[in-house]
């Protein structure tokens, strides 16, 4: 497969296992200027050579696949744009900052031979896998709390304007989104949102804070909490957590374990091995277009309904 | 002091202690027919003896005190009666399941030479305290979730019917959301709210979830989740939980332990003894009206907001 990668702001890493099994065309930045120096790093760690265009549309002219993940405010256009030449995408999450570029994209995506997925990888990640096989052993799912929190450390420019960004909900909060939709298999029927960018430290629009609330077809209730506030402190970068309430039983995932509470007390459930998101891509049974656009519709109607 | 006790289907058990260093009145049911067994056997079991009146009005006449927990919807007629006569109120939470029963009592509790506390114990465990005193160490609150996740069993029948129950905001969430306004010192400035009694296992209108946002002052967010789900095979009947997220590290209370995660790392904290709620209220140094009233009427607001 000949692939390339437009842009180095995003999960390129999630690609690079399994790029040593195809040609890589080259990369290219997806904005004037973008810096790539961690990408051609990442690349050169994992011995794969890589040719810089300056021209993103000519890279992409012969590619089967790209991996689009530029400046989030970009990522639309690049993949709009290689979805209307048949390319497959493996595009960042979410696939649009705004609700026009989704509809844009979502047109080139019906009419296109390729597809686009989005870089929804924790899905495939062994606790994630360990969560959703034990799902059996909880009946009906009444309830999940999930949270995504992370280190804010020193982001990059990009970060600090919302019309470049995106926003916490459309960024972090997604994954939670996305795990909401995956294990319950509902429609969302109502939401709501609150986020607060107090204390962010000079990242200008920054959000530091999501709530997110979701009515799900059946009753399900849901919320999702995500912030920039992990400690530099703490062991880990991400602190992802997730509750979810059953009829007989209640899972949960924290701190690299995964448990299950039922009538017979406490288990620590053994972790599954986790897969690569990317080869799975390649195999055309990972993350869906549908599911890739459906989570990012919920995560830009969250952050509208976030606005004050 | 002289201390009367309307009814038996709440915490009666916060004031046993302190009780045997005043005169017991008397116990009443606050409606006909309401079953004071098991508040028969906790006496009897503490060593107290307690004359039983039918008819609480004549009960109330002579005591300093009342301690009120009946029928929810029943407590703000009893302690609007109480507080008419200038006794003071150790009252159930909510102090009112409709918002026109709070107003009259409120009414009643400004002119009144007593006054009334709500029964939010909590606030005086042993945990609660502890995160309490290290809330100097994690800077501006900036985020709170907190969690109330109960064993349903099998209830008394008043919790199946909302309007003599009140719903499980006002009875379950509403400590949650006291930890929070008492957290965090700040008012509420927008709400949401949604709740689902499916899987209910026959308890007619009971809610088994709910889930709560916040805004408050200073763009604090909080989030309260509260469930009837917890596994019958859980050590405990209670999974409360809470985790204020400040601008330089974060606070946790869950599964008996508090900790603490900053610029050092993780550190679990050293838990306070807990205190005696039912005292401190005899020593006017307890939950405060002002706090009580604020709490309810949050509670009966979000309980709004839930309608679908």
């Amino acid at each position: 497969m000949k692939i390339a990668i437009v842009g180095g702001c995003g999960h390129y890493r999630y690609v690079l296992q399994e790029l040593k099994n195809h040609t890589l065309l080259g990369i290219a930045p997806g904005i004037i200027g973008e810096n790539l120096d961690k990408l051609q790093a990442a690349l050169a760690k994992a011995g794969i050579e890589a040719e810089v265009f300056y021209d993103w549309k000519k890279l992409v002219k012969n590619a089967d696949v790209v991996v689009v993940n530029t400046r989030p405010d970009k990522n639309a256009i690049v993949s709009t744009y290689c979805l209307e030449r048949g390319a497959r995408v493996f595009s960042e999450k979410p696939l649009a900052v705004t609700m026009e570029q989704l509809e844009i994209l979502g047109n080139a995506a019906e009419k296109s031979k390729g597809n686009i997925s989005a870089m929804l990888g924790i899905r495939y990640s062994g606790w994630y896998l360990t969560v959703k096989k034990a799902l059996g052993h909880i009946g009906d799912i009444r309830m999940i709390n999930a949270q995504k929190s992370y280190k804010l450390g020193a982001r990059p420019d990009f970060y600090k304007n919302k019309a470049t960004f995106g926003g916490i909900i459309p960024w972090v909060a997604i994954h939670a989104l996305d795990w909401i939709l995956d294990l319950t298999g509902a429609k969302v029927t109502a939401i709501g949102a609150d986020t607060n960018n107090g204390h962010n430290n000079d990242h200008g629009d920054l959000e530091m804070t999501a709530l997110c609330q979701l009515q799900l077809e059946g009753g399900i209730l849901a919320s999702v909490s995500a912030d920039f506030f992990r400690p530099e402190g703490a062991p880990t970068h991400d602190d992802d957590r997730i509750r979810i309430v059953g009829t007989k039983g209640i899972l949960e995932y924290m701190d690299g374990k995964v448990t299950l509470t039922n009538a017979d007390g406490i288990t620590q459930l053994p972790l599954e091995e986790g897969e690569d998101v990317f080869r799975l891509f390649l195999e055309d049974s990972g993350i869906t277009e549908q599911d890739s656009f459906y989570v990012t519709e919920l995560a830009l109607n969250l952050n509208e309904a976030a606005e004050p």
